[in-house]
């Protein structure tokens, strides 16, 4: 069984449970379509990375990873909640194959679906300390980090929309952004999880790094795959990222390493919606051929690297094995 | 003194701390434009009246006003968390004779500011348990009374968008509506400062449901200004609800008790934003002439007297008076 096989296993198994009580938590009141709406992109799919991180933390550190339930459902309709008003923020109309809520319901009420998870994610959290199953100073410091977490993560999503595009951005800049967005949201997933676990100062911090520096590394590869992958691996257009002009490593580094020829034709289609199909395809060949293909991977391969130091701290267990294979898996994305 | 002079001087004595509170806790981070536009409303004013309720309730019970800042702030933030997101949802441009914050900052930045004041207010509560200077319980059980609201709160302003007009409407619907949107508030905001003053569960719920009713007749009120106030009292032109279609006490009693043509003259100008101020002025008549507005005033009177009789269970002190005579405030702005 390669890596990938094995972890999609335990991910499909970890979430079920997850599900369950994220179904229940947004059991339909009136009205029905605001409901219907916020649970519009867990039906869509989705890996379900970030309550797998929460399970497995809390394990790591010797918790039950069932009293950390409730937290891996607030950590993925945080997730969740982002995606929707993202979605509106980025003008995106399809997300995991599926019309994004707001342009199947409109704005209004894609807006309050937004919101509505958002507050369900507090509820997942303080059920546990009001029914008196966890302690309430676990509870209130998951609390807190989720909270940080999600401040971070609207400041990297004002950041990413008010760079129009990715010639204005430095490398610190990405890290940054990637940092606010996706690793924020990594790193408060595992930190939570250990929380909940019982796990000390040490151990929260060492997960949480973990995490931070494989979320990095996550983007890094979902990004080179962006670029290099066949258009049914990824499911959209190859070239997408280039035309929306995001803001990638990749891009980042060929706009300083290129060739004054290769940096034109990258500028070329660089954010532009209506770029031709061979134009685009050009820009590519200029990310391998200014090596900016093989830095960003030599950059995901240090953060992974990375990653997997921070786990050294923990003595070995089954839980500590699942999260180096999960890490594993995001590197065997690309190699 | 007048009551509206003498709360008018203690709303702002009592919101001078909390601002301060407010001003250290949006302390602008990077992107600073996110932190300039979330505190965009503040600065354009406001009655501050939620805070008010918080400190007040948290005396009521016994407890020392100080320790509910932090929570009168996070109420605060909450009621313009909504505001910014409510703003684009209903596609409003003016607020408080300022530009909206979508207008000021586009729609994306607008979002993000919502939802950056929604984590601020849990950062806001978790505080002091982290702090250690108040219980973990009972932030927890503020935190699950906020949570709560927010939900309702949601619930409440997408039933409100999705009525296209008052004629849909039925008075029961309005009062769900009003409930959601502006009581459930209220209400959370002095069942917040009871909990944080340490009060007992009667306690709670005797100052939540004083501040519900008490919230339903302040909505019912500013309903009935908006027909019947100056434009210079308003601070926007009369009729402006009528010309937006809003539903209110008013507009649903006449469409049901006013005759054929009086139905007809409202239904004329109802929702139509270009209506002539000749056709807007005889709807109005209609309201006076059906009764409507005399109907919306007995209402609010009515929600007026549960509310005072909610306080009778509380032995006499300075925040009871304080109570009730902010009660009478909201009663005298029409009479």
């Amino acid at each position: 069984m390669t890596p990938k096989d094995s972890v999609a296993g335990k991910l499909k198994a970890n979430a079920e449970r997850v599900e369950r009580f994220i179904e229940e938590l947004l059991e339909p009141r009136k009205p029905e379509v605001l409901y219907e709406a916020s649970k519009h992109l867990f039906a869509a799919g989705g890996k379900r990375l970030r309550p797998y991180l929460v399970l497995k933390a809390c394990e790591l550190v010797g918790g039950d990873p069932d009293i950390a339930v409730p937290y891996a459902a607030a950590m993925e309709i945080l997730h969740n909640f982002t995606l929707i008003h993202d979605d509106i923020m980025d003008n995106d109309s399809l997300r995991r194959g599926e019309p994004t809520v707001h342009v199947r319901w409109g704005v209004p009420i894609a807006i309050a679906s937004g919101d509505l998870l958002f507050a369900k994610v507090y509820e997942a959290m303080y059920r546990p300390a009001i029914q008196g199953t966890l302690p309430c100073d676990r509870v209130m410091k998951s609390i807190k980090r989720v909270t940080d977490a999600a401040i971070a993560i609207c400041e990297g999503q004002v950041l990413d929309v008010s760079y129009p595009n990715a010639s204005d951005v430095s490398e610190e800049d990405y890290v940054f952004m990637v940092g606010s967005k996706t690793s924020a949201l990594f790193e408060a997933c595992a930190e939570v999880g250990a929380i909940v676990g019982g796990g000390d100062e040490e151990q929260v911090e060492g997960v949480g790094s973990f995490a931070y520096d494989a979320g990095i590394a996550f983007q890094i590869v979902d990004d080179i795959l962006g670029a290099t992958a066949d258009e049914e691996t990824l499911g959209k257009p190859v070239g997408s990222d280039l035309r929306e002009g995001k803001k990638t490593l990749m891009f980042i580094h060929a706009l300083k390493n290129a060739s004054p020829e290769g940096k034109a034709t990258i500028l070329k289609v660089l954010g532009s919606a209506g770029a031709l199909a061979s134009d685009v395809k050009a820009a590519n060949m200029v990310l391998f051929e200014s090596g900016s293909i093989e830095y960003a991977k030599e950059a995901a391969r240090r953060y992974s690297a990375n990653a997997r130091a921070m786990l050294d701290y923990f003595p070995d267990s089954a839980a500590k094995e699942d999260l180096l294979e999960m890490l594993e898996y995001f590197m065997s994305r690309t190699y």
